[in-house]
């Protein structure tokens, strides 16, 4: 059985975009029809922008038309402040693109959705970007008069997870917007990847939000432009990688070493297995290195020095004195 | 200018109907028309009932017709177990006697609403409630076989403060309930006392909900059954004075204590006095005991229990294994 | 390859001395030397004795000789509040037969440690439980006329982690014990486990301390009498299971599923294999439930309801009204 | 009775040298023997340097001989990223020189210690400093070849306060020195103001450690070179002010409105009044803006940035990439 097999029996998704297409590509680096891949180097990071361009790209993706750009750096996951605000500065800049090509203009009113559950650290870095940007919403309401003009209408949300709440989240999400009217959603959410050096290293940034399967929360209704009515851009950063991924890999490996034996892993095996060892709390266990504190703390930081430097462009050129409250 | 008038100039809005009344009665105990209250001592506790019967107690007040209820016991502020116990018990019965009052029979879903700021301890009762009961909307939904029958759905939010969204508390719980349908509300709020005395022990349940200027939030909008369209049950405690009030107290003493130097404060006076003291950050300042983070983890735990109790009465006979998501 | 030899070329230490004997024991469920084993059942809990009683029993173990009591409750694993309180009953009854082992009388000082990293939730079990149960030391020695006579010092302390502080955990504590002179320590720690099933249901009591390779935290120097010169007594809960032994499960449960392939791992290839897969973050990766959070907050709950009970029986049979601070 | 008399019946120790000097001078600005004061206006700081010459200056001062500077930046009250690194920078400076003056080379080792209490907002300046900057003791005792030459070894301790503890901070720190013999300490901590416009606006640095009824944890033992045996350089900002200065200053304030109603305020009416009004929870009572914890994210993120500007010059200037743990 191929890893893409794997992950279709075992219910997993591909959170990153670029994860899925070299599990399509394979060995021998074909073209999938239908996705554009391109790279550029940079002296700290990688940028690939993959394009899902129609229903065929679609379905072998097994996800939603779009752009869908990630940026790996490495050095995120060590301390190091000015790489760490280089990085920022790229998905800055990656933002504005895609805010621009959905016509969203630089007052146009945006909220700021951060998914998933702040008193589990694998699962916080949603909620902890929520204190790293400046909202302005209610200033413009309440004192315009402090604000520079041309400043954006930004607000923000942190809606929990369903354990919590027992609401879904785009639920929750959908009453909001239908209260305050924003003309676009930037989601922030922790991803799942399917390889541990991707973790705390790869940002995506994507313009067809949140979907079914999706992120560390496994929501059950997608946040996308289709259930929320404006466009919906997604960042993420995967903080984790699933359990059963764990164990395929190493079986995976054991093939590669173990030539002679010709082993053949079947369906029912892997599913046996992963099953047998993985049964407790519903299978749903995550692999996670110690220092994820210190991880989601920078990674919060960079997401939120991001969102500033491309939501209140106008704010920070004007160096005023903005209000905490 | 008596405490009524620096109030109403301060604008500052008496949280407690309780504290309300008896700055009304005044020394002299006078009766309110349209409003009655009932007193009932117990050994660690005492229960003071008031009822606001119609608009003359209502204009009076200053606060909408319903029942307010204040459960008084000063060892909530000490370390005592068992008589937090007892105290989560006369709660749970007063929740009890308000969801009846309005029909809300023992497997209609609620909404509990934590509001305040989860980052700022003074004002973190609300979220910090939220983790302390058993939520099961979504259980329900997908497990339901995991429960036993009659379990009533319970849902929970905590939308965060105007300052940190952007967005006022009201238009997110709006949007919540027509997403989700629940049949009544409970909303649990940080209050501000005119006593220092009843900070941490006293704890108000009413039938009005949480009303414009009152708790600490400062919510524009109401929380109330107008606004909400169901019944919306408020429980409150007090964990901060109003720092004018301190000043109003010092001076009210200060006339006391020098009955010879006939001080008179008018208006200008005082309003004088406490903006030059109070200006800055907006005069949004607050006196709060330095336990304050031990007091809300106990008030926290007082409050949840009661709520597991009052709403969850069929799960807790059953003895089930309830799944914590 | 077996699992005993599994865990010493991975390095692995079981926390869960009932795990290390069960290992021992295999399958033919062998009495094992210098090892003695008792086991009761109650109805919600099985508590098992295991003592380490000479240097054989300790050899063959990889422990130090002593006392380790295994409380198994899975129930603490769903939302059940009346068998918490249970369970913290029996785990208050065993911390009694310890101290009492150790002629520490009821109103000698006690100074508990909680170990782990309070920023990162499956690490955070240890300072958790600091905030939930009553520190009385500087009562004592400020106002000792506030607590009736009998009652007993206890300190606390969260010393953090060595990532954080970039100080031996065990320094620290030697330190404080120098200049505080407690006559024992009770040390919290997160522990790994061998098996996902008992993460979150096994506590673990034991007289012999935090030894070395042990624990979530990875101290390096040991916190027991030898270290401390006084007894320690550890308890631990499992919150993670270390992400190789998922693998090596996944190996072993393929070679039963596949007879005819005759698989035979040897040392090599199993290194190579885990090694190739966890290299990140240095191989420092865990597998944990996702609602970890809400485990932790009801494990908490239990280890500090029990130390209050075994610690303060004067004070809370006193009914008195303890000063928070 | 004036204002020097209130705080010593009050029992209120000045924690900045800026407003104890001012104090001193009064209306008339006189000099004060023994004390020597500099001021430097920047476009967006005023630092204010305070030297305690000698005895007669240490008298009147109440505070021990040694160097005060204070940065006053009122912007550190608004959202402004670029001036908050700018004060950043500033601060930085002030440290190296401190650390100059002690001898203290580029590759000694310091303790960081973040004073207070993490789970109270207003208290928890110092502990979320902890955070904030890179420790590095423990890579390089066990990864020297990580680090680039010349890295200076930092170790942080947040030792809690005594209410959580029941043991005094001074105590912990102590033990924690003996253990791990560093150079020098840098004791981070949230100050008293005796005036509002001070809270999250002012920066104190001085080389005489934390005295006794200094800062909001109210240690009894100073933090000093005296009970430390090596330099102890503190940084700390005011977060709250005593409630009691409140009710004084609208006193004063009364006393000016109120010419003709010639005021006099003797010892025994201020004393009554305050304890009158202030009585619960001991007394021990802050006046704090609601917005405190943005205002101390921001502060915890200016500090934390200025010491790994000045402990780690070397690190920064390697571009290395330093591991997190």
């Amino acid at each position: 059985m191929n890893q893409a097999e794997f992950f279709q029996i075992s219910g997993i998704v591909l959170d990153l975009a670029v994860e899925a297409h070299d599990l399509l590509r394979g060995a021998t680096q074909q073209e999938i029809p239908g996705v554009r891949e391109d790279k550029q180097k940079l002296p700290n990071a990688t940028i690939t922008n993959i394009t899902i361009m129609n229903k065929i790209g679609e379905r072998s993706m097994g996800k939603p038309q779009g752009t869908y750009i990630t940026i790996d750096a490495p050095q995120l996951r060590s301390a190091n402040p000015p790489v760490h605000e280089e990085i920022a500065g790229l998905l800055a800049k990656q933002i504005n693109l895609l805010l621009k090509k959905y016509n969203v203009s630089s007052n146009d009113p945006v909220l700021v959705v951060g998914l998933g559950n702040w008193e589990a650290t694998p699962d916080s870095l949603g909620p902890k970007v929520i204190a790293q940007f400046t909202v302005t919403r209610h200033l413009l309401k309440y004192v315009p008069q402090d604000l520079p003009p041309g400043t954006r209408p930004v607000s923000a949300l942190a809606p929990g997870v369903l354990g919590t709440t027992g609401i879904e989240t785009a639920e929750i999400i959908q009453g909001v917007i239908q209260k305050t009217q924003p003309k676009a959603i930037i989601a922030i959410d922790a991803l799942s990847a399917a390889d541990l050096h991707r973790v705390g290293s790869s940002i995506q940034i994507n313009d067809t939000g949140i979907n079914p399967g999706s992120g560390v929360g496994n929501q059950r209704m997608g946040i996308n432009q289709n259930t929320m009515g404006i466009p919906v851009i997604a960042i993420g950063i995967p903080t984790v990688v699933n359990a059963g991924i764990i164990i395929y890999q190493a079986l995976n490996q054991l093939k590669q070493n173990l030539p002679q034996a010709n082993l053949q892993f079947n369906r029912n095996i892997i599913q046996n297995l992963t099953q047998n060892v993985l049964s407790p709390f519903g299978g749903n266990l995550t692999v996670t290195p110690k220092e994820i504190d210190e991880l989601i703390h920078n990674l919060a930081w960079v997401i939120g020095n991001a969102l500033n430097r491309s939501l209140h462009s106008n704010l920070l050129k004007s160096n005023a004195a903005i209000p905490l409250h």
